[in-house]
């Protein structure tokens, strides 16, 4: 293990009874979770190869409760880790020894839907897809799209910002959130936003969103619904090198072109996929592309039609219009499945850093030689038409040494995305994966103004105080 | 006069000939604006009511320039007003009598563009139409468009967090802005965002965005361009009640149609703006929207077949669809000009809130008899897509005491506006016009927070102090 958990406050640890006792009275009784059996379902998140037990976990039913455990917290000094699905692929989820674990997974109702608004409100607990599940009758959905959204929660997707294939054209996260409650450090709940556009002083939702839970607990959200188009057609395009597919993808894009989605494989992704999903992605290629178009029949031809000719330059090996809801169902449960399908063949690290879309030819290119340099392999499957990579590379965790050196090349990709003029993350957020990384993207100067912006919502760092920023150099207000 | 400006400090006053004297070698010599007769072009903005003449004004060329002003106004404690081109409708640009007016209008090239990240790097001075002038050629443009964007500079439309009529469909500011270059109130040059998606750490981006001038001076920003659609038709409906054109509005947005834009105007503002645009807006109607659909032809005749089953319900008494480039032109022109034409027949202030779309016929028809309860006219020209009221209030400044009773209608509307769940400004920013208002949308907790947040900028108030905040009950860290 590379990353270091914080020492625990022994003092915490030695009051641990009398904190769970004092927690007792504020929940329901089986909301209160303390057994070492139990506690064991939240000691890690999606990055699995981490672990530590909680001191306790929570699980809310109501606001009123979430600010009662936070009061009492903020009153005892005792650190808070907020929890939705344990999703998370950076770690911003796992706990520390002397946390309580607040997670908001019981409080999953749609509270009300306002069509002519394009709003929804929803408790924060409420599954990604549960929240298009509950406006489709009207022909409606929720834009953002992880390919976790069957499991993870639109309390996690606001932490982290997170984004989807689908966000190409509808953006992400922040693009699509209206408004929250949000219980604070100390208990106290505010509204921010609402289901207005815009906000009257400084934009503090936006603040919120991607704060990976250090700013206060999202208890209810005012979220952007949106028509479903008309139709949607995805397309396979195969290439016979990695560079034809990422020099392609940044010439439809810079031709002004905006299609729902345009997702990136390569060889390695497409066969692992490929064995999961027999969506008919093609085998004999190097890369490839799936693109989707929406609109009416005609309006797809059209634009299918004019993306081929931007493609035609980088000599397609393969082209596969899907030809009906099966399949284009097949082809997306391929690429939605891709981390899980990679966890059925292999250990394996996911990266996520972004990078001017201009630069993803070359940026393809360094990622190989990088994983060579390790005697690694890499699955790259990610969605390109953004520039959000998602190197996935492989290790086998019994071989000693082995997760390190996983952990070393994942750091020279990460590197090199922020060399290129990118970022460190796209929609995983810092969590404790990066956290040390941080000081790659910023300078000291830059680090401290974001601890200064942060210790005005939680001066005393109780808020899942482990993440994003490094644990040396910190400072408070 | 109802706003007060604030005391100026004496001591500052009295050392305005050595301040001048240390601002002197910075900057160019004829980027130092001193005389009374030159500071007299900076003593007010759009909001003309109000007028107050500056210690004096400096215009840098360069990021290094402006960098060393703000070191320079630090040490000597003087406050700083920073103005793009003075458009501001809210009094954002309007200095305090013992503050320098920082101005970046020099600072207007155009530094790269790069149609593959889609992304365009400006400085911060350049016009909002210069953007999009200067990636026309390969059919890309700047999605959002003030009306005052052929004056108006990116710099104002990031502290303000511009609209504009097409922001229904492209977005506001700050979902249009990657990155800035932010010279801090000491002198500190950093670098938030970039040509990339999202960011580690906190969106520091989005609170700089509509933070007017307070956090900081921009000086470059990169800003993401997009491609024009193929082609764009306006129609213009008419109907015979404002509640019809509100509820119909609600009912377009409420079936999931998105045009490019949805603008509204009331028999009041038809009869202004067609006399001066001669655009054939129906003059019997007693409201009218502008519907901007946009694609090929086939697409916008689809969606104009679409709009008008919607609409039949609220009985349209009129509908006129663009036939020429010249005659979209015309009413387009009608629109962007409404304000200027209006303050050619009376003087006016223009209100500026937003509230769930829903509401809008409700709400026009209470803004109807909060104008007449005042004796006063009211013309509403605005953004009903978006719920972004503009009523324009005429009044006479000759007479006395009816400015002041515009501007308690104007309060009214706004408190409205708050009462049904929506917000005290959509796109022109609180500044001096509605700071005070601050109170009816926020609790003193709330406002503590958000001036905290600004603390960790500027601890000592010294940007754009006046404005945003109600001069009684500030803190500091």
């Amino acid at each position: 293990m590379t990353i270091a958990f914080p020492v625990p406050d022994p003092a915490i640890l030695a009051r641990r009874d009398a904190i769970i006792a004092g927690l007792r009275p504020l929940v329901a009784a089986e909301a209160l979770v303390t057994s070492e059996d139990e506690r064991r379902a939240f000691e890690t998140d999606g990055l699995t190869a981490y672990r530590q037990m909680p001191l306790a976990v929570v699980l809310p039913s109501t606001t009123e409760e979430v600010a009662a455990v936070m009061r009492y917290c903020h009153q005892q000094g005792v650190r808070v880790v907020p929890r939705g699905a344990g999703t998370s692929l950076a770690g911003g989820a796992i706990a520390q020894e002397d946390a309580v674990i607040l997670g908001v997974a019981k409080m999953n109702r749609v509270l009300a839907v306002d069509f002519a608004d394009r709003t929804a409100r929803v408790q924060a607990g409420i599954t990604n897809l549960a929240i298009s599940a509950a406006v489709a009758h009207e022909g409606f959905f929720y834009a953002p799209d992880p390919s976790s959204q069957l499991a993870c929660t639109i309390a996690g997707n606001i932490a982290m910002n997170s984004g989807g294939a689908h966000c190409l054209k509808y953006g992400v996260t922040t693009n699509n959130l209206m408004g929250v409650t949000l219980v604070m450090v100390d208990g106290t709940v505010v509204e921010i936003g609402g289901d207005h556009l815009d906000s009257a002083g400084y934009d503090l939702l936006g603040l919120i969103c991607g704060s990976e839970g250090q700013l206060g607990i999202v208890t209810e959200a005012s979220v952007r619904i949106l028509r479903a188009a008309e139709g949607a057609r995805p397309a396979l395009m195969g290439f016979g090198s990695v560079e034809a597919a990422g020099a392609c993808t940044a010439a439809i894009i810079g031709a002004g072109i905006i299609p729902v989605a345009i997702e990136y494989m390569d060889r390695e992704a497409i066969t692992i996929c490929e064995a999961f999903a027999h969506a008919g992605y093609p085998l004999d290629a190097e890369a490839m592309l799936i693109i989707e178009v929406e609109g009416s029949d005609q309006e797809c031809d059209a634009m299918l039609a004019r993306i081929c000719e931007i493609a035609a330059p980088f000599a397609p090996t393969s082209l596969k219009v899907s030809q009906s809801e099966a399949e284009s169902a097949a082809i997306w449960k391929g690429r939605k499945s891709a981390f899980g399908a990679t966890g059925r063949i292999s250990d394996y690290i996911c990266m996520d850093g972004t990078i001017p879309t201009g630069r993803l030819a070359h940026v393809l290119e360094r990622i190989g030689e990088i994983t060579r340099s390790y005697g690694l392999r890499c699955a790259n499957v990610f969605h390109a038409g953004d520039g959000n990579l998602h190197p996935l590379i492989l290790f086998d965790i019994n071989t000693p040494g082995e997760m390190e050196k996983a952990e070393a090349a994942g750091e020279d990709m990460l590197r090199l995305c922020v060399e290129v003029g990118g970022c460190l993350t796209g929609e995983h957020g810092v969590g404790i994966e990066k956290r040390d990384l941080m000081t790659v993207q910023y300078n000291q100067a830059d680090l401290h103004q974001q601890m200064r912006v942060r210790a005005v919502f939680d001066p005393a760092w109780l808020m899942n105080p482990a993440k994003v920023f490094p644990l040396e150099g910190r400072i408070a207000a």
